[in-house]
């Protein structure tokens, strides 16, 4: 039955976005979805927002596809796209519980708290793909290696429909077993 | 949109359960998917296993109903009923991400972990629910006052279905508006 | 050098104390400073502040012998005794970290999240003492097994000069060599 | 008596250091001791263990200046030049409690680890000094706005003792009240 779970992508990104970043967001959530993913966030406004409405609108959407991992204690903090809000009390702490959930890490725009999830991504051995336009950190390390640990590289920019294919094929590579599709 | 989101139940138990623990604590995991709730535990073994399993051939489980928060960074550590499985990294500190992302607690059998969880759902302000013979922490703490912070005391000890139905009845009851049924 | 390492004794009680178990603490804290500890707790008002005031005003006291941990990021949180402020920001989170760091655990008073922290050492592995009069959980439970895990009891209660020397005794009795006083 | 809190000084980088590394986070260890600072660190080896080193050396070295925090519950594993273990069992998120518990942040050379801490220190308000030489996350970012929530940069990269002498007028700079050297 473990073969069977549904693999998890976290979108990355500030609470304090673009509407460009918001879109981009909200075309990634839709797209993984319908590619098989669950849709992880940190369960907030701006980019998280954005990504878990776009989640829901998916043509494959089913309830219990759209997490937020909370920095509070509140289930009342999930923004109204989130199905499963995880109370962490964790604060910024937070964070690491997203990308260490997630099977891969995409990044829409970014400012210092998505620099800290890339970096933590890169540490837990998780692929990170920079997803859209705009400076944020995720554009700004695609094509760089983090540290010599790993020897891929941050992956992207790539607009949305390309980054979500790529997600398919990265963890696919990766296996093992248990984190094959339905 | 929020207020249809779906409450969420913990069961907390030791990973080292007897077989009567571990039947009440599938039974419960069943009624609580049939109720409406969403079924989330530590995500390992013994009573977290015997939940998950329940949960899953309720009538209405659904992929997602079940949740599992577990101490390590690894998916693979989740029982083989775990949905989603929430990688926390914290060791002994997922159990209060436990409790927190809980709308009703209830507790079959328990040693040091689940009395611990037990303390920490109080001050949390959870419902807490004994279930179930036994000589573990939840029926010790049933009818018990854990400090004069609360009203109200840790319920039970009660048979799955009735624990079920006190459960339904005592989140109806607190609000707010949010956490009403689908 | 490691063998070296000046032991560290936690005290744990509410920040919602009695007169009374304020000046357990206050005694606890000076007469473990004196013992050759340094004193450890939660960092903010009680039982917490009055350790850390008794430790303040032993006679071995010296800088840094006062360590306290917080549940927020702001070091402006805790006491006025404390030397060490530690930011956690996990909330509740932070009771776990006060007794993993601790050498030997002592309980004044206690609610529910004195409760929490025993079962935790318990788990732990941390000897527990319960300290003073009162019908906090230390009390309530000296001379209870948590569970079958462990082959001792919670200790006590006792009076803080008799909590100390059985401290002492505790932490002798368990090595490894690094943890021997200096 | 707030007022005479010693000021913490967090010195990030690499378990895995190269001697010139090393020699820096020993030269800063010992130089932010004699201006006045504890010293706190992951506690474990490379920079944490030479920076830990270089602290204990110090002139005004005294028993309770050298604090690790750990990211496992095991005190043992706190390199030898840690006078206070404090034992988070939070894996990687004890990154955060590093800078977090800091009044200043000192980067030696740096992998993704580094790069994390940078960046939650900036998101938590913290002044960011890279020191030494090196390609390391410190120095790469030493001149970056990691974004627009503040109007400094990481500073440096300077020599350990410029960067001391940098500490020393930043802390100062920042007030509030408590934060006054003794």
């Amino acid at each position: 039955m473990k073969t069977h779970r549904r693999l998890i992508a976290a979108i990355i990104g500030s609470a304090r976005a673009s509407s460009d970043e918001e879109g981009t967001a909200a075309a990634l959530g839709e797209e993984l979805v319908d590619a098989g993913f669950r849709v992880l966030t940190g369960g907030l406004g701006g980019v998280m927002q954005a990504a878990s409405r776009g989640a829901r609108r998916a043509a494959r959407y089913q309830s219990g596809d759209v997490i937020g991992i909370l920095p509070s204690y509140d289930a009342s903090h999930a923004n109204e796209f989130v199905d499963i809000p995880i109370c962490t009390g964790l604060n910024h702490g937070r964070n690491l519980v997203v990308v260490a959930s997630a099977d891969v890490v995409l990044a829409v725009g970014g400012q210092s708290g998505t620099l800290s999830e890339i970096a933590l991504a890169w540490q837990l051995g998780k692929p990170v793909i920079a997803v859209g336009a705009g400076d944020g950190w995720g554009r700004r390390l695609a094509g760089v290696a983090i540290d010599d640990r790993r020897s891929d590289r941050v992956h992207g920019p790539l607009p949305p429909a390309e980054a979500v294919e790529l997600a398919v094929r990265l963890v696919a590579e990766r296996g093992p077993a248990p984190k094959v599709f339905p």
